[in-house]
């Protein structure tokens, strides 16, 4: 009666939101301050006061129109500060045409497949990644290519990056800080990548675009910088939302910026807007466009993130978790105590804790957390895991 | 180097967002006033009273966690007030679990097309349309099949419709009140449409959906009524949009009901709620959520809408247009003055004139006029009228 592929997905369905869900029913069942939920990348904090000032501002003084329809790509000023916020971190020229606003990175990745992708043309990821990319891919005829991490760094494998190349592809999704480790992979091994790739496209005569999706490029920690991705590629494509940066991520808001640098940037920027239009889009929440135009540069406060990392981090690690110290966005990835993490997962939840397996990352044998939570929840956790692990540990 | 069909696509690309975007070239060279900007459906009127209220509200009170991310399917409280809104209007049950909040009815329609349809699965639709469903269709792999009009009154012609049902029908869409007529289908009219699907369901052994598109639902005149879907079809799945009700176009806030009575309801849910999250809608923008949620029954003033259609009608059939009297939405659809309406939308440039080829609605011959505008640009674009008939008339 339905979609036959839709209803067979369904069984795939997102780990992480399945946690989700999960956590809903424990807390239900033993209150919200019993469940260690770190399924979810779902912000806990308030949005910075530029955000609440901005809004403020447009709500009390009703300012006339700003509720309606605007250009499908969004509101051109709008556009043109983040074009000029982007030029001022690359070296390349930017401007409005450059942008389309979307609903979040996620309808920001759907525009920008739908646009390039030709029935059977190949997307490399690199794993561990947001399993989502796959039906992000699927939707719009494409295939998912998943090129293996180094696990002592979860950096990718280069030479295996090399083989998973052929003439049918047509993008690579880099997802830096990447969700679910945490690691930033460096403007060096970016610059390698991009080596690799213009001598593939030389080989085949084909055009590879890097997309970037980058949400969680203001969420580093220990002076680590996110290279720019459109002064190190020439085909780049950068995906951003502000739910991870401004804590905006129900309102769904962020943008597609093409480089200029890409052949027929005025064509592609058409279709982008196109797809925008007929994926059912239209446009990007328009009060939030000029909320967020507002608050370019703002982010919620990393203090408060590296804290609750350093603090995982050390209690994990001394009850016997390895891990890599992550560098940026709110997340660790350590390994779990048995081969199966999803039934290492499982068995979390008798403790109430609400971990995402590996799995669902394309990585098996590791657990995500994701730490955007209440201090005093991972502060109640860490009993909930050192009993975990005395359960393995007795075993 | 980009998506063959989507450059393909690009020509065939919508007339009323060609003719919004004429339109802000004129301004700019004429000045806004001496545009007659009648191409888009894009409320002037300033959202209602009780969506001021309610976002000044949740604003000014910085009422906490309201901007994260909640369950795919939208705030369970949200789902439930709109399931209880919609049974008083029908006579079956509903309950939050039969709706998802979607972004707008263009996010909710892709919604839809995504759950039920297999490849070549064909979706009908009764010109004149809006002709977006042509690209929604096809993202989801499905066929359009258009029933042609009876253009005396603008119903669809029924023994086409009959003759158009296949054993690979999968739904038919109805949008009523009716973009570009304005044409209200009747109940009588509406349940001898019933009656055709359950024959082929039976003859075929298949079910096909009615998917009701209704974001005038609310706007109508003269006493008109527009019946319950959910009351006379047995597979209705509603699309609704608040964009034009509440003047909430650029918000991209809507949702999807689905009838009780549909079997395996439950597993069409979860695929909607995937759909939705997969396409990367992830959810509908959570603070117009619960901004709409309070404004539930409110409206835009549609007596301003009348004034507009009954001056408009008066005297563009005092200069010898022919049109039906449209009973809803804010749409006039007059025969053109000469066969070719895209030449005859063209001309009308010449007069400052933006009008909507019927071609863009596939029923060429005819124009669109949407009059969701100030009303003194309607008054002042009466002479440019009168000019443009003039000239056809010296013809």
């Amino acid at each position: 009666m339905f979609s036959k592929k839709i209803i067979n997905n369904l069984d795939k369905a997102s780990w992480i939101r399945a946690m989700f869900e999960e956590g809903e029913k424990l807390s239900k069942k033993y209150g919200a301050d019993k469940v260690y939920d770190f399924s979810l990348g779902n912000p806990y904090a308030e949005p910075p006061v530029e955000v609440m000032e901005s809004l403020k501002k447009y709500i009390l003084n009703s300012e006339k129109g700003i509720h309606r329809y605007m250009n499908n790509a969004g509101y051109p000023k709008v556009r043109e500060k983040i074009a000029k916020f982007l030029q001022k971190q690359s070296n390349i020229e930017l401007s409005a045409n450059n942008v389309v606003m979307t609903v979040g990175a996620a309808g920001g990745l759907n525009v920008v497949l739908k646009a390039i992708l030709n029935n059977e043309e190949e997307v490399i990821v690199f794993a561990p990644y947001f399993v989502e990319y796959n039906f992000y891919v699927d939707n719009h005829g494409g295939r998912t290519v998943v090129v293996s991490p180094d696990k002592s760094n979860f950096e990718p494998n280069l030479s295996d990056f090399q083989n998973s190349i052929t003439k049918n592809t047509k993008a690579l999704i880099i997802n830096n800080p990447n969700n679910p480790t945490g690691v930033v992979y460096s403007e060096e091994k970016l610059k390698y990548i991009a080596e690799i790739i213009e001598k593939k496209e030389k080989e085949y005569g084909t055009t590879i675009f890097v997309i970037s999706d980058q949400p969680y490029g203001e969420i580093v920690y220990d002076g680590t910088k996110v290279p720019s991705m459109f002064s190190i590629f020439n085909n780049a494509i950068i995906v951003n939302s502000f739910s991870k940066s401004l804590g905006l991520a129900g309102e769904r808001i962020g943008y597609i910026a093409a480089s200029s640098k890409i052949k027929d940037i005025n064509l592609l920027m058409s279709a982008l807007s196109f797809c925008n239009r007929t994926l059912g889009f239209v446009n990007a929440p328009g009060l939030f466009q000029k909320v967020v135009c507002d608050s370019l540069g703002a982010k919620i406060d990393i203090e408060e993130y590296k804290k609750r990392r350093d603090f995982l981090y050390e209690n994990l690690t001394r009850i016997g978790f390895e891990c890599v110290k992550p560098q940026g966005a709110f997340y660790l990835f350590p390994k779990a105590l048995i081969d199966d993490d999803v039934e290492f997962v499982k068995r979390a939840l008798k403790y109430n804790l609400l971990l995402v397996p590996g799995s669902g990352f394309g990585c098996p044998g590791y657990f995500r957390i994701s730490y955007c939570v209440q201090f005093d929840m991972i502060e109640n956790s860490i009993s909930a895991f050192e009993k975990l692990a005395e359960e393995f540990n007795g075993n």
